[in-house]
């Protein structure tokens, strides 16, 4: 039931908040002062929402509060929805209202439909990468700050799925935590003890060695950190299905095939919120 | 005098008041949950901030407002500044304090610094592309919602200048303002009308014909859309001088230079700050 | 087209904020306690706002907001617009709805009302006592902490212009600045070198001298401090059309004719925004 | 003991949050650029607040708290103290640190108390003109949006007293709610029945018949609105003593001995918060 | 009129401002994963709030608010008034709209009126046990930090009234202010002289002694602390109905009608606020 | 390590901006004028933080973080830590610094550690009835709107685990979900679909028939509602340790041991945070 993927799937508060903070920070406390002097209030339009290169979309629903919040009258109307693969061309949703309301939130509106929609279009092409094997393509908590809830969200869009929201919702213990706990076995004994029953466990391993030390514990997942397609092969065989197995470090859309083919259940890939460039849209007024 | 450039830059209460928020998104209510668990409250630690690339550092600042917003106790010092051009393996900050703060911290600090040295990087790279020549490379409206006074900074760290802040503190008159005011003439009166006479006032055209047109009102700048370096010579040759010329659209890397040869003043470049890749950087613990 | 100049002018995002806080600031957490105590949930009414001295209106679309904010289910409608000049007597808007919602919401509207309208009604005093000549009256940065945006949306009702928003928008160097850089040359060449092209540049002389010295370098402007008439009129011949000329100091409405028959361009008070008494409106109930 | 009346008489969070706000709006998101163009991090600096004009002092703890929240090393003195009436030339406070922090937060910490300084210098006009006589001075709840508390203390730095914070803290039933509740027994009964026992309740009557009508039931005051001093000498008379007695309307620094002189036990007048022109005042570097 | 009792008894903006938070705080950056990934967007629904136990209601307003602020196409309907008395199995609202809606606002709507409710609840038991004496019940400031306004509307709501909202509106001089005063009479000549006139005074005794030496300066009302009924008794009699009694301290619902029958005023009950169970109401849907 | 348990347990910064928010609550805009108006700036006083009552402590961070959010200079020690047992009489802290501070804030801090203090030793009596069975007591979202992350850290001071921290961080599949999806194996198909792999997922089941269905698909915990002991304890054989069993509903001092003999994993109380009585705390000053 693809359906109940996206639509929804961040809160409408938590828009309403961010589109909000973004429209002040392009008004600042004066307005869009070129569209005051030289457009008349009276003024109507229509302009439609366009890509220009092939890609994935996400955040209509951003877009859409964005126009929402700056003046509650104008219209906004999805051709698409998130989660659409679109060919360069495509219309994705057509906005109308007045000329000046249009013309002052065309930027907030299209800075986050071109950033949520490019992290949704770098990450389809890792998940194409991968299609047919098992692995899961994963996020990271590498995100812009404040944007977290977006770019996770538009992860999703891509076909992605999420890692931890923070450092919250997740025990993930890295080498560090390892050292200050005196060892894998404390650390984990010591997360265990303090973990809730609905907060899972991940060890990351470095080695086989590292792997077979952690897996004599009670764990969820073991994040694989570093490893040739060889050695994650190895690895999936000495797990043997028993946690969750995360292939990181080293990903690229070149090497992400060769890893997923080594069996492991997830690839974690930070490139995808801190490096994906925007997908090109433009707003294009009807003359 | 090139120490004015950037200390201080960015005002510290704006840092101080997204760090916060940035912090509480990566910690939610309940905190790091891994860190809490297997690092003694105890527990003191060294780290360095290295870079695992060349690129050009940004945000140092906003790195030491993250420690110390989270535990004032943190000595973070820096061995750079802001603006520096780093190789891979530079050591550019050092943090110490309790090992709790240092890895609940991190990541934080890591997302600002990796993602405004990634903006600082790449536009270093077209600053140096046209060395030598007139032009200055400038940034758009295009930021990340939230973070343009980041980026914007960030962008002149990398020895680019500065457009807009936003809608608010200048004009610039686009085909859609134009059109909606009646013709080249009529926007620029209404403009110029309305303006304060601390605002300057740019007209995009897309042709020399309507440089020609807007050249015979008042302005500051002309903004020459989508020209190639062969017509951005011709209207530099009409401006003559008159007026601040600025470059747009299908700007790369491989373009840029030919661009500036033409003699325009600036080029703006929307990747700088939607588009840009992290310098990739990590916080090492000493063992 | 003097349709653009007011309407709109406020980012509505920001009037919502501002009316929501004063609001909050009004009732605090226990709200109208007379009036609930004493006027039924169910009972209606009616009232209009009228001006009890001739003045010149600002502020409708915040007092309408006010109302909004509070009980969205009132009726507002104006019956004039701001920067309309009105007599003692006049009714600018009629407010209907629950008797409760207008007795309760009626004070923080009329509070901005009445400032922002004495604000107009002083700067038309003003802009009124230069006409025919070719200065316009523009207001300072000594506005009440935090309704800036609010007192300079009031001077432009009253026929003023704005100077700088804040310190981020413009280049004002006055004399403590010059001594910092070491002299007026070196002052100017590194603002020039760090301002954006779309940034403008002023600078405070205080004698025929210094501005002769400051005329040897690009400018935008400059600003004639708490000069007489007579020296005001020679600076206007020195700068002879290069730069904006703005004068500054000792500008009240007896002396503001004078200064403004000196030629400038420009007369800063920054009486218009720290010094206006309110012009005043009252709330009348229909019986 | 006086020695209670000023110092720490506003919360300093409160405080605290209002100079972060105004910074915020005078820096914007890109910070003084004529001070970080023009003058060097290094440079130190040395300043004085001083009074251009006689007047009674109000908000340096404002100030204070201004230079503060920009850069904590900043030291301020203060010379005097709230409530202290100076001469022309007086110097208030001395602040010393970093030039570009004293020439960056100068005009925010002025705004708040020339502010400030204006309405306390209005309130002790008013408060000696009626020197000798039984009458208070107090404000009302037309003060600028957002600024309340700063202005009722400043009230309480010239010597008056504060009417209701805001619409929560007491009950003044006027004609409007007298009529809407069927009259004055029926208004006060409801209020007294609702109000909570630290809750006062004060009645405005027009007439000496409305007075006498109020009197007969439980009140704390009466708000004798817009009477001769001839009307409130008798109303004085015909309360003799029972509840406070205040007078409002027509107030100006003309009338109010006259007004003083019929007996009121508080005299009220709007034009305190609404209509003070600012003290000027200015900071003056060392050179 | 007890119709004015309840309705509108909170401001709306207060209301919107912690519903909004609360869900946030409940959503998290994520949403309500389980309905989204169970339930469709497209799914209808109908729910009643009904009561599993005897109580007093609470909070309906608030309820109401929830729904709206998550979706505004949610219908609410209540079936009954914040203040009525319910008993089990009693239905107070009806919900209707996008399951999704329903099943994610529920616990914060819950949440609120659970928790309003048993205020309400415990309020009512201990007003219907000293039904028929002179006494009225009345909370303290000893509420849950951030929701005051909703526990002082819940005290009324369940028949109780309101001490003071909180350090601002009220004075009340407890043992230590008189030993900082240095003794009752320069403590209550402090607090008249630097109180508001619409600010009412309260001390605390602790016996009959310290009752006698306050009651010979001008006060509001006593607090007579931590007194056996038999001496409350003699302290009423000396009190003689000059000022307000309240006594305060070892008030149980075992102990409250013994004490009201000593004739005192008020008894002030800090557990209405900081120790009243939940009153247990759920969400059916219909199936 | 027990001393990983608790200090920490909150992020600093979510304190900080909680108690200022409290004590803007308890101040207004107007301060605590008993204090201001009755003890001098200069008195000096030191106090304790006495428990009145047996219990366990919970928010020694969150009273320090209240004092020094309002006095930077006030001294606060603990002479104890969250989570210990303290008798009637116990002093667990030790304040000391400006008079006026310390009789400002008190309440504030009061406020959270009774309340919170009230919930641990809710909890802890609950911990203490299972003591030496396997079950573990958990706490639900049934919190305080606002209160959540202090509540749940309260809980665990007590002894006491974490379930959810809201909506967004873990599956809870409850009746209503299961019918919206069309039965439980859709709703755990979907849920599995759509969580990401750090996700865990619990299913809600009324009788051994329900408990029976779900088990054949992939869980991580089942919420067994409802049941007597005995029902319990063959869910317990039926599930045989596949996966995390949680009792819920109907749970009380008197049937929770009977309930955790049953051999379930976890016992979830609502009551822990939504009735639980504070616990009785004061401030002691010395004399």
């Amino acid at each position: 039931m693809s359906s109940f993927s996206f639509d929804g799937g961040l809160p409408s508060i938590l828009i309403a908040r961010a589109v909000s903070d973004a429209l002040v920070e392009d008004l600042g406390t004066r307005g869009d002062v070129t569209t005051l002097s030289t457009v008349s209030a009276d003024a109507q339009a229509v302009a439609t929402f366009g890509a220009r290169r092939p890609g994935v979309i996400s955040g209509l629903d951003v877009a859409r509060a964005t126009f929402d919040a700056f003046d509650a009258r104008v219209t906004f109307e999805t051709l698409g929805r998130d989660g659409d693969r679109v060919e360069a061309g495509a219309v994705v949703a057509r906005v109308s209202g007045a000329a000046r309301s249009l013309l002052t939130a065309e930027r907030v509106a299209l800075n986050y439909l071109c950033h949520m929609s490019g992290i949704a279009t770098l990450t389809r092409r890792f998940v194409d990468a991968v299609a047919g094997t098992n692995a899961r393509i994963v996020d990271t908590r590498k995100t812009t700050p404040g944007l977290r809830a977006f770019e996770k969200y538009a992860v999703r869009c891509g076909g992605g799925h999420n890692h931890r929201s923070g450092l919250y919702d997740a025990i993930l213990i890295k080498d560090n935590h390892i050292v200050a706990a005196g060892g894998v076995a404390a650390a984990i004994a010591a997360a265990r003890r303090h973990a809730g029953h609905m907060v899972k466990i991940e060890v990351e391993v470095g080695s086989l060695d590292e792997l077979d030390a952690a897996l004599k514990y009670p764990l969820d997942a073991v994040l694989l950190d570093n490893m040739t397609p060889e050695t994650l092969r190895e690895a999936v065989r000495l797990v043997n299905g028993r946690v969750t197995t995360e292939a990181s470090g080293g990903v690229s859309l070149e090497t992400v095939r060769d890893i997923a083919e080594s069996g492991v259940d997830l690839i974690s890939v930070g490139a995808l919120t801190h490096s994906a460039p925007i997908l090109d849209l433009g707003l294009d007024f009807a003359s």
